[in-house]
This record gives structure tokens, sequence and C-alpha cells, in this order.
């Protein structure tokens, strides 16, 4: 095992490059064209008041530990208890990080073993976990925060970001992305300017999710709050478009949505206003199944109808399981590690939807996915004929070098590299931030470097895809501003 | 981007064999053994009347791009209205062609852009497109295409193809076929001889899909014409016997069978006689679904029951979703880029056919499937086990270079390779088969000689596995006549 | 191909390494560590009388084919009919082998077919076979066997088999590893020690398969012998804990459970007992398939309740159909080689028995697949969250070297190495275990030296997983007693 002073794997600069000394040298050169291009991150879950208020990072464990799921999951299956992953009276940062570092071995190999020993190495310039040194560890990193440097706003102008986008509720007044903005714009704020943007995603799950027990209180407040005075349905759907428009007035560009199915329905308006009444008065236990699941598959679709009228991007984030271990969410809440990926069926779910709106001019549908057999099968074909299609980056547990190797080697051959959004981050841990699009860069450029070495493009063309997957292509898909001057 | 005049990547000799020196080395040997082994494509799309009347090709856009919903699929999902890439009073073949050249950099990477590079470079011996030289391109293909050594025949002749399968309707009467064998048997005909074979194959979907509206119409015909005077399902039976008899007599080998699923069904023939009465006389709206699927699938077996009678090699091509856009198919109809793989489920499906049939000697099933997730799980096994079982190379959206080799590296540890029936080209675009083939035997090359340099393998019995899967593989599973005097 | 006196592929001491020479370096000397670690196999089908009345391998044909449906299958598959492959008044045991070796080129590349060659050349020090020369190597290994230090004991010995489990039927009363075992602690018995341990599994599958015909009839066995004296589902819960006992006492460390899906539900027990009331006075026709589902999938999770109370490591084997051809089902009984995957879905199905026992302390559940999308999906989540899930290695057809780096490299970045069982060979085939063994540690190096060359891990962290996953791993997951003095 690694100790403290060794030099970890990661430190090589010829990381996640494939052996073959031949792919490794091209791969070498097409990563050189992409390494310090601006950060352009469309999709994430970052805290918008770490950034406007810049509060220090205080310690390795809320930093790195307590946060991630990805993580607490991990140490949680070799045996740590989830009440020692989580900060209390009786369990310190200190301790969560006595945990982590004892757990540390068995992150070799994992996508968060790779993140996390970047991270500490590259970002932070400290050494790599070990049960033996782990408060020395610790304070090492106390050290380094404190440091004005490391605080949120410093970071972000190194690490280069162009644009972050957040995750939000439909009712947030986004007054922190204002603030932010304004600060920007040379209105003053909480220090020196970031040099990019922090921008709202329209994320309305729990306003759509007809089967939850808070759906109809959500509703009620929706339409009290931006309904203009319209009621029932009509003013559901008006509240809905109203903060829309809200949030793309502070610049959002895309609309999320996480279901556990990709289905969708397009039913007449008098059949849903229906299912909208009648589900709005039930009780959970008393809502018909089937009433729910037509109406959650017919409001993807309206989702969709918005997305045509005021351009925010629609994004489907489906199959996961959400919640899986009801003892831990019982104890723990969401988000604890335990969404388990189902499999997804694409082709016919999305039928109803791209019928409509398939071919519509300006509308942008970005499809993720857990499961990778809809790669060749599914998404490569459908995002291969309809200009509105595009493939979102291989997403959650795929998002790793080898899964994105595999996601790039199934659909390319059908769908080449125009129908790509570019590399998407989703996390919520903001120092891997530059660490997750390093990786990704790095196995673009191994990719890439495989098909100049097998002859399919030349290296000049590799040159310009690679570019284009980090800096344009995103830009494209997401419609994110070009930087000014730019 | 490469330009007009650059070599492209796909000039080079070692294309597509892997980058490790050593295994690049034996994968060169062995293509060596194939390279120029007669070209055998039992199974494909290419219209007989383009080789008896040896009409020659016009230009470059009805040679590469109309034709071709491989093409003209991913234009469309990047932007190209379909209007563009088809013929009419206000678009001229320069048009389309201009069209395909500007969207030329989105098949990077593609089997469609591997090929198409491959047939202007290597076929016709011009440049690549690019949108600056489109009209250039286009006259040069021009003045290639009027030179008498590129009419169908002479391709025919230089591509080396042995036996040339096109797909036809049961009804058609195969004169063209027959002209074209009377040709070849020294009879006159238009031009020198092919020096190959171009048979017919038998495929019924159409008086089989008892879900669509002109079915009862199709079922009608046929009877009136080939039923014997039986009427009723006994006339249908009959015709369709009939009809495989006149294809057989025509130098058919397989019957072809392209389904949504591939359920089938044993029934009882009072069963199936009650079904086809009542789902005749229906109106396509008032059958009912479970008739039809029930239907079908009982024919499937009784397909599989005329084989084990006439000889023909059933192949079975399911799991696809058929003209997924409306729209777009009420606009340009079928074959126009919107059909879309679904999961599919082969093992509990074909149980009724196989528990049948399945060791029927000289009945021979060859299985294709767009769905990746059956190669390991389904086919290999049942290929292993049944004789009459043998897998189909990889099809369609699969039959590129990483596909294949995923197909091969899926399938072989159980299966071996003696269950293969070679590559099938399956295409309607002449250019592409020498480079289809082409491809297809780089790729086994490779995938063998990884066998050979990880030692499981000896170099001699991937030599003589290659040869095999080349020749006298498709010659085996498709019962095809051996060359005279060879 | 090969001749008899060619030196075979496997020969090479490389054999299954990459071919990368920089790769190769390292996978070798990570094999290093390991190639002589003792055999710990906690899953298999070896009959235990073998070892312990050390009966004399006769022949080639009883030793390597008849036994074997992972050989016969394939043979059968090429056209070879099963009476050929069975020993009978008109088939010896050299007709056999002259049959197996006159198919034997359909091996190449199989799984099959590289431990056949390897146990033929690393194990007897024989010949390959081929169809010329069949009766010589008939006759060469037959003399190889005659020698005693051949014989199962020796053999045993020599393999360094530290654990060898068997499968075996709840009613066993485990005489003969009582036998094997006194031997062993020095009480006599057939010969010199083995060295190692023989200890039997708990497979209860004909006792709680509701849907089968001789299910009533097991049960009233089983409550007879071991109910005491309770009768209906008490005796039967009774008799099942005290079968499972006595097990224990015998060494037992696991239950394996082989089902057609891994579908759990956690019924009352007042409703299981109605259930099982219900079906077990029933004809097996007029049981409704509804009931048997809900019970067996209830009984699952009463399987896992009782590993949590006698802590035997529960273990699950589904998704396989069961004697798909009739016919052959009918002629030559189960495991005759058409037992073929189909879909499977874990994630919802093990809800309830994960939502009752997921994160109880010492509860194991190893899960085993023959369906590789669940690897990546599925099975590293699920893993990557509940400690009680452990991967098992991947089983049947994805046992073989391509299929097992796949597996590794699609659940390694979610799963890390921590939470796999290590290799399970589940083999009957003796001389295999040691080339099975050898094999899965040559590629589990291949698969840490491209994580090594691809600098995510460092060189000594994959010494020690590799040695971690090969002796540590399993005693782990499969509470393997340590070696004495060990």
């Amino acid at each position: 095992m690694t100790t403290h002073h060794d030099l970890p794997a990661i430190a090589d600069p010829d990381r996640l490059f494939p052996a073959d000394p031949a792919t490794r040298a091209v791969a070498r050169e097409l990563f050189a064209l992409v390494e310090n291009a601006p950060i352009l991150s469309p999709h994430g879950h970052v805290d918008p008041r770490l950034l406007a208020d810049d509060v220090p990072f205080t310690d390795a464990a809320t930093l790195l530990v307590t946060p991630d799921h990805y993580v607490t999951r991990l140490l949680h299956a070799n045996g740590v208890a989830m009440d020692r992953l989580r900060l209390s009276a009786d369990t310190s940062p200190r301790d969560v990080w006595r945990a982590f570092c004892a757990g540390w071995p068995a992150f070799a190999g994992t996508a968060s073993g790779y993140w996390i020993a970047c991270e500490l190495h590259h970002v932070l310039g400290v050494g790599q976990p070990s049960e033996k040194h782990a408060d020395a560890l610790f304070d090492e990193i106390a050290e380094v925060l404190a440091d004005p440097d490391h605080r949120p706003r410093s970071l972000f102008r190194r690490f280069g970001i162009d644009v972050l986008a957040t995750t939000d509720d439909p009712l947030d007044p986004l007054d922190t992305h204002a603030r932010l903005a304004a600060a920007e714009d040379g209105a003053g704020g909480p220090g020196a300017p970031l040099g990019g943007r922090v921008i709202p995603t329209f994320r309305p799950d729990r306003y759509l999710a007809a089967g939850t027990p808070d759906w109809s209180a959500a509703v009620d407040e929706l339409i009290a709050v931006a309904g203009e005075g319209h009621t029932g349905y009509a003013g559901y759907l008006t509240a809905l478009a109203n903060r829309r428009a809200h949030f793309v007035a502070h610049g959002a560009v895309s609309a999320d949505h996480g279901v556990a199915t990709p289905e969708t329905l397009d039913l007449e308006p008098a059949r849903a206003r229906e299912l909208f009444d009648r589900l709005r008065v039930a009780e959970v236990a008393e809502r018909d199944p089937a009433d729910v699941a037509a109406f959650e598959q017919h409001m993807l679709v309206e989702m969709a109808r918005m997305s045509v009228d005021d351009g925010l991007v629609m994004t489907l984030h489906p199959g996961i399981h959400r919640n899986h271990h009801p003892a831990t969410f019982a104890a723990y809440g969401p988000d604890t590690g335990h969404d388990i990926p189902v499999r997804t069926d694409f082709t016919r779910a999305l039928r109803p939807l791209l019928s409509r709106f398939g071919t519509e001019p300006g509308f942008h549908l970005v499809l993720f996915t857990t499961d990778e057999t809809t790669f060749s099968r599914e998404l490569a074909p459908l995002a291969g004929f309809y200009p509105s299609v595009y493939l979102g980056a291989p997403w959650w547990f795929l998002d790793s070098p080898y899964a994105i190797r595999r996601f790039r080697e199934a659909v390319t051959e059908t769908a080449g590299f125009t129908r790509s959004s570019g590399f998407v981050d989703d996390t919520r841990a903001f120092l891997s931030i530059p660490v997750r699009h390093d990786a990704a860069r790095r196995v673009e450029a191994a990719v890439l470097a495989r098909l100049v070495t097998e002859h399919r493009i030349t290296q000049s063309q590799a040159a310009g895809i690679i570019v284009d997957l980090v800096d344009a292509a995103p830009r494209r898909v997401f419609k994110l501003p070009r930087r000014p001057g730019a």
C-alpha cells in the first residue's frame, strides 16, 4: 500500500493514457490541446452560497467525505457504520477522517479513489490517506485550507471555470445567483471576480412526482406563488411556465428531470386536467398508480413543450431506484448511497415525446443513463436520427475512466462525436470538478488516439474533435453564452 | 480536418489493426491470407436490375447518399432537413452532394464514414469530401463513373463477388434473376459474365405481418396467384410453400424474417386456421392484438417447418422498432433512418420453435441482433448447444469495427468460431460491399491476433480459422454452391 | 491446426497476459506473487467419494468428456449426436474420445478448449487432441492415469487445494465428508492426508421449488426425517434449520440457491403457512403459478433469515432457463448442455430481502450472474452500499478470460476490489480446478497490470490486491477456516 510519503500513481503526467507507446504518444498530444481549456460545467450540484459567501472550507472530512455519497457508500459497504461518517456530538470531523483513512485501501481502482487521490495531490498538494498518518494529514489539510488561496472563489478562478450550473428548486428566488451575477458584472460582492458565471438549473421533480406524499402541498405552494391567480391545472401550468421564465431571466439554460423511467405520454388537455384534479385531492395511498404514471408521463411531454417555447434545454436522468434501503432512508434521509440503477428502455418510452417534438427546431433533449445496454442499442440510434436528441456524457456510476471509454466505443460508430453534450460532472464535491474534467479529457484523448493509431481518423481530425468536445460542444448543446471577448 | 489533398487515414494498409506492434504483425499476416478471397454476400439489398441492366452510376449523390439511410440519418441528426437529401425539382444531385460534403466532418469515427472514405479512396480513387471542394469532387466522381470500368458489372467482377444474394418479395417472378443466371451460363446477356451468381432471398414479412393494414390484401393476392385453387389457411400455406419452391428453383438459399420480436408459438393447426380466418376479414383496427401476436408467432414456427422441408436457411432479424417518427414516415415513407432497436430476448422466445426443430438435421437458423446484451447471455449459449442455430454476424448498427470485436469477444469463449455464419453485409450500397467485407476481415484478423499473442491459440490455428470464416463458413451455413472448379 | 507434436499455444508461460510489453511485464510480476498460492474452492460440484475412495481415473473420455456438459454441448452443436457422447453398450470410452478429438478444432478460442488444453499439457503432460492421433493419445492418457501419482488424492495434494466445497442435498448424511475429515484429522482413511479440507454445501433447491412435480414428496421426506415431530409449515422450517445445523457441524460454510429469478418476497408467517398448505396438497398442474412464485420468493427471504441465524453464507445463482430442449431432457435428463441464461434484474428483485437483512452484521450474500448487463448497472452499486452483498466471480458462461476482464472493468470503478468473493470455479471437472484458478489469477494480474500502467494504482497496491483476492478475500467472504499454522 502507498504510504504517506510515496508518490501516488496519479502523480504521473501520463495517467489514464493507454499503455501502448504509439497510442500514448498521440493521446498525450491530443490532451495537451485541451488540458488548460476553461471548464464548462452545465449540470452539477454545488451550493451557490459557497461561492457567493466565499466561506472557507474548514477540514478534510467536511470537504471530502461527509457530503459525498460516492465516498460514504463504499465505506459503509466495507463495514463502517453510517453514524461514524456523519458529524454529531459524538463524531468530530477528525473522527470521520480517521474512519475514511482507515478505509482508504478499499478505494483502489475506483473512480472516487482516483478523484480524491488527484484532489489531494494535484489540487491541495498534500499526501495520500493512510490509517497511520490520518491525523497528520488532517492537520496538513487544515493548514492548506486556512490559506486564502484555497477559499472557494480563489479555487473557482484557479480551476478556470467558465460556467458552473447549480441545481435549484423552481420556487428558489435565485437571489444568490443574482448576487453572484451582480458581483461578476462589477457591482461589487464578496471579493475578486470569479471570472465565470454561476447559473441556476430548473429542477421541477417534486412538483411533477404525483406519487409522492408531499406533491399536493408542493403544487399548492407553486400555484399560490406563481399561478397569477389561476387555479387548478391551468394555474399549475402557468406557474411552471412562470418559474421557468424566472430561471431564464437569471441565466438558466436547462431544465433537469430525474425520473424513475423515461416513459412519456401525450394526453389530451382535458384528460390531463381530470387526472390532476383527482390526484391533487387524494391521499397518497389512495392515488391510483396508473393515474400517477399517466400524469407523470404526460408532464414530461408538457415539460418538453415548455422547453420548445422557452428554449431551456431538457435533460433527462432516468433509471434510478432511489432510497433502496428503507432503514437507512428512515434514519439518514435521501442521498445516502443506496440509489441503485435499474434497467431502462428509451426507444418505446420516448416515442410520444419525440413524435411531437423530436424535429422541433431549437429543442434540445440531453439523455443520460446508468444502463450501459442502451448506449449502442437505443441512445446512439436515437441521437443519430433526431436533431433534438443529444448523448449526455455517461453519468453517475458511469462517469469513470473505463466507463467513458465504453460509452464512446459503443456510441461513436453509429452517432459520431457531434451528437454528444460533452462531459457533465454532476457533482456536489467542489474540489472534484477540475479533477473530473481532467480525467474526462484524458479519456477522450485516449479514445481518439486509438482511432488515430488504428487509422480511422487522422490526428488533425482528432485534434479538431477533442477541442470541439471540450468547448464548442457543451456551448452548442447547452446553449451556453460564449465568453465575453472570446 | 482532412483537406481534399491530404492522404486520408484509411489509406493506411494497417487500418483497423491493433496498435500493439506484436499483435499488429500477426493481424497483418492473418489478413493477408484472406485479403483477396472471393466475396460471399448471402444477405443484402442490392437491386438485381442494377446488374442485369448494367446501368451506369450517374453521380456521387445517387451513388453514395440518397439511397443510404445510414448516411441520410446522420446528416438529418446534424440539422440537414430531409428535403435537402432527396432529389426533387428543387434539389439536384449536386445540391445533395454539397449538403453531404458540408456535413462530412460529423462522420468521423462512424462506420458509415469509414466505408465511404474507403469507397472514395480505394474503390473510386478520388479524394475525400470537404465543403470547400464539394463541386470539384462531384465532377471528379462523375468522370470516374463515366468510365465503363465503373459500371456495375465491371465492378462486380473487380470486387471478386462469388455470390450476391438480393432480398425479394415472394410474388416476385424472379425474371431478373433468371436473366442474370442465363447470362452467367453463357446464354448471352448484358455484357461480359459477372463471374459470380446473383441469387434471390425469400422475404415474406408482408404476408406474415397480420397487424399491418395491407396484410389481408397481400394474402388475397398470394393465395390467388399461388394457392393452386385452395382457399383460406390451406391456400395460404400452399401458396407460401409454392413460392418458396419457386425461389429455390431460382437459386435461393435462404428465407429472411424481419420481425419486431423473436417470440414464437406452436399452435394446433385448427387454432391457427381459426385465427387466420378471423384476422383476415377484420379491419386492422379491429384485429385483437393478442390474436395478431399469436398468429405471427405461430407463422414463424410454420416458416421453420417449411425450411425443414425445403432446405431454405431461416434467417431472423428481430428487435427493431420501425418508423419511430410518425411525421417523417408520413412524409418520406419507410427506410428513412428512424428504425430504432429495442431490447430483445431470445432464450424464452425461441423455445417453441427450437423445441420442435432445434435438432432437426439440415435445419439452419441464423440469428441476428442489434441488442449486444444477448451476445454472451443468450446467442452464444443457444448456438453452443443447438446444431441448427448459427450466430449471424453483428448486424445493422453493430456491423462496425468495434462492434464486431465486441461480438467476437463476447461469443467466442462459449461458442467458438464454428457456430458463426461469417460476415453478412446486409447493404443496399453496392460500392460498400468490398469495403465492408475488407473491414470485417481486418477485424477478424485483429480478434484472432489477440488470441495468438495472448497464447490461447497458435498462429497456424488462427490461419485456419480466418480462412474458414471468410469462405467455408458462409458456404456451410448458407448452403452456398461451391465455385465450379474450386 | 496443431498437430500432436507441436507445442500448444497454452504452453507459453505468458499465456493470458496482455500483449503490450510494459503491461505484460507488470502482469508477470503480479502473477508470480500468487501463482503457487493454495487453492480455495468454496463452491463446486466434485463428488466427495472421488476423494474419499481415491478411485483411479480410468480413461480420457470419462475424465474429460462425458461428465462435462461444457464439452458435450459444443460437440453436440457441431453435429455430434448425444448418443455418441455417452457410454453405453454401443459406445466405449475410446469411441467417445475419438468423437471428441475429431471435434476438437471447434474448441479453439473457447474457455473449455483452453482448460482442456492446459489440463493435457500442464497437468497430465501429454499432447493435444487431434483426429489422427486420437487413439494414441487415449492410450497415452490411460498410461498416465494408471500412475498412483494421478489418483485423485495425489492430485488434490499436488494441486495445493486448501479447501474444496462440494454441493450436497440437505438430506445427505454427509458421512463421506465425515470420513474425509476424520482421515484429515489423523484418524486414518484411504491414504495419505489430503492436506486440505473437503466441506459440504447446503443446496436446498428441490425442497424450495414449489413448482416442480417432486416438491411435495421431497418436503414430506424432509419433514419426516428432520422435523422433530412438527408437521406442516412449522415442521418444514424446523427441518430446514436442522439440516443446516447438520451441515454446519460438518464444516459447511455456505448455502447455495439456484433459482430462475432473484425475486424475493417477505410474507407474513400466516400467509406463508397458508400458501405452503395449499401448494403441498395440490397436483403440480393445479398449483397456481402466482402462489408458487410468492412462496418460492418468500422462501429465499426465509433462507436469508436462517443464514443470519446460523452464519451460513448465502449464495445466489439466478437467471438460467434450465432444460431448454424438451426432447434432450426427456432422453438424457438434466445437465446435458441446454441450460440457457435469461435476462436478470437484481435491484428491485432483492429489495425485500435486503430491506430486512442487507445491513445485518455477519450476513453474507454472494451474487452470481450470467447476465453481464447487471455488472455495472446493479451488482456493483448493490455491493458498493450493502455490507452484506458480495460480487461472486463471473460464473458459468462468464468464468472465462475475456469475461472475467469485462467483469472487473465493469465493477471495479464503482465497487473496488474488496467487495469481491474471489474466484469460484463451480466445476465438476476435477482436473480443471488448478487450471481454472491459474487462468483466473492470470486475468486478475492482467486487470491489475492495466491499472498500474495507466497510473491508477501503484504496483505495490496491485500486489496487495492480488494477494488479497486469491487468498484473504475468499476466506473472508466465505468464512473459511484459516490454515492451521498459517
